[in-house]
């Protein structure tokens, strides 16, 4: 484990580049938003960010190896990514590195394969009240929120969520126009921790509000390696460890 | 849900073929060894068996769309059964069909796809005492064992197992020569139920033994829908349910 | 396992003596209406009722001895319940009893010591909508159930529900004014099944709408003992099971 | 939360003072023992010991809200805590206040209220080998263990350990005379953290062994407090937070 919490920003960058209404609230991109955002409230982080259009999606074997956690954003452009950089990925995090995955994310490649299901939901733009209510209070993710905060307009996600039964159910969305979301969800896989938080639709300010980029933040520090403890991904062979009569 | 528990008892089918060690141990088969073994503890069942080297694997849409659990039995040829296959069964169960992954299951392709890990373990094949014990006596599955029994000669496979988290952990594992195993879990994967159970490789004769085979009809009775829900794999559009002001 | 399902349907029964607008909705009672409704969706259970101010509130050994699930509704009187029929109560949840805990017998004594939480909640009476959502479409106490179903009327309860994060999350609540609620969970404590189920507020005719009563049918169902394995209350001494060289 | 991490172990301290055989091993106490083998891991956390014969069992409410997180040991003197002691200690974990419960702890009055079961298991007291299997690698209380490592001489608990199924299994126990327990368990109640550790029987220096002590240490950091979210015991009334037509 570095002392230092490294993390890297992914995201698709598209929209931002594509869509007017999405670049006056994202001009620089999601992943530039949600760096300067949550910069502060990680002092010991580095952050760098990389994006899909880049060589090898900005995810070489080197980045992946210096990452600690990984943070996903992704719409459009899905099944562009490549299988070798998911693969590439799915690995780092079964050996232990975090992986946080916002919003569309839900249907990106590695968040798929890590989960094993179809990672279906309901969904409208509407543009709507969202509530996220903490559902454990014990849970580094809650740390510095209240008992529920409000999104005044976002893309509605609605159950049912088509994930594993979470380890940890952290927040549960209401919604104004009449649907429930486990918005912020848990899972361990392999040595890694990953996590799902539900907002940012690319045309609202999500990543502008204090509440959303706390979770981020705290999201990061929770699925941050908290243990060197060995891992391989082989099936070895082992001599008995007691006499065998 | 169907009156009838219909039921696929699926085997790779090569080692009883290739090695006389095995034939004498399974001369049918290990998919005809369960069969015959499980009818009786299973009067409202029908099983039909299917194996690898058959078209399609035995497991065309046909056989799958009548199938109410899938029992999977695979080792030395995980490599060769088709992708296309595999997504098949995959999504079946995720709309679902119940899945009982037996021993060296772990490493097959649906059931790694299922569960997004490794699925790694350490292993040696010195056939030692395993002795099972229940760690969860209100389970179905538990369902007339004793607190522990003991399969006197058996592979060994030992912790650390590479899966999620089981949703519910039913049998731990003690090996003579000094090791342990999660070795009845089970998960839930869209709305189909997934057990894995770790006895029997294929030179002991564990599908033979009373226990073993109570625990394999118990798993499939479980396995088995429970819930006529609705499922989909999409990600629809909903109107709001509730108006938005 | 008996083979008829013996269900005891158990209510303080004191509101509907003491409060005309209570006394409208269920003349005969809450346990009354839900026997009366549930009993034709289990044609293989043999129903019972039991009330608050009967001798022994109605739970004698005998009673709870012939009974394999227990549904239990109580408010005004929880801290009359005495103490030693708690314990019956629990120590025979423990040995296998399924229990179905509904709306504000989350506060009930039984409830709270298989908890050992605090069990709280927040809650408003104006009589808003409840939608619930089934977010475990794979689950029994989900089947025959839409996606979600709308209660025109109920008091809301709200998160955060203090309750040790359920083994199975089945549905959440929607409310009008604003909240969500984890409403349909469930347990395992000992070798006995316990769900809790949040509506039926006694002034609302939620024990009268089919969803909801399908929803207690399928409870029952679930929370039968579904093994016979044994199970004790002691810690016992166990002599080596294997030599101890 | 706090900067320094305060830490509390209790210890009944009964045994030390009446069987020279327990003196000779820990001639100060057991709390003594394992406060000076978690200290040097712990540079952060300021550590005092409590005693179950002092005034107030050594937990008065000032100790207590001056507690991070709670160590227990007790065995033969069970009976005696005080219930209003075991309620002070119940709602602090509720609130917040991490617990580690060790070895027969197990059947400690705080520790049954958290759980809400009968917590029994089987036991031997041969003094056999354990080995205790990491099967979690990514938790924070595996950092810094190998995957498995032996204590050469303790006393045996074996499955079925009657507690419910725990948030986060950490660690299954392999014991020379033929049993397997799950060693290290986790669960949250309320806003606290409670994991509970098998080892050390008071005829054997396990409190001496560096494994163990590091589990502990770990165990005391992952049970600190981790969220300064709001937690109340009450169900409090609450206003609609969005209009209801």
């Amino acid at each position: 484990m570095s002392k230092t919490l490294r993390v890297t920003i992914w995201n698709e960058f598209r929209h931002e580049q594509k869509d007017v209404e999405v670049t006056r609230v994202y001009p620089k991109g999601i992943h530039a938003a949600i760096a300067a955002g949550v910069g502060p409230l990680l002092p010991e982080a580095q952050i760098r960010c990389a994006t899909q259009d880049e060589p090898e999606h900005g995810l070489t074997a080197d980045v992946l190896a210096g990452t600690d956690v990984l943070v996903w954003w992704g719409h459009m452009a899905h099944g562009e990514v490549r299988d070798e950089i998911v693969e590439r990925v799915h690995t780092r995090v079964l050996e232990g590195m975090g992986a946080v995955f916002l919003h569309s994310a839900h249907y990106s490649k590695p968040f798929k394969k890590l989960m094993g299901t179809g990672c279906g939901l309901v969904w409208r733009d509407t543009g709507e009240r969202e509530r996220l209510f903490i559902v454990n209070p014990a849970h580094p993710i809650a740390d510095g929120l209240p008992p529920h905060f409000d999104i005044p307009a976002e893309e509605m996600y609605g159950e049912f969520f088509d994930v594993p039964a979470p380890d940890e159910l952290v927040m549960i969305s209401w919604f104004q126009g009449g649907n429930v979301f486990r918005s912020c969800c848990t899972w361990t896989r392999g040595k890694g921790k990953v996590a799902y938080f539900r907002p940012g639709h690319e045309v609202f300010p999500a990543y502008h509000q204090a509440e959303v980029l706390r979770v981020i933040a705290n999201a990061i520090k929770w699925a941050a390696p908290a243990s060197n403890h060995p891992y391989t991904l082989d099936a070895p062979y082992q001599r008995p460890l007691s006499p065998i009569a």
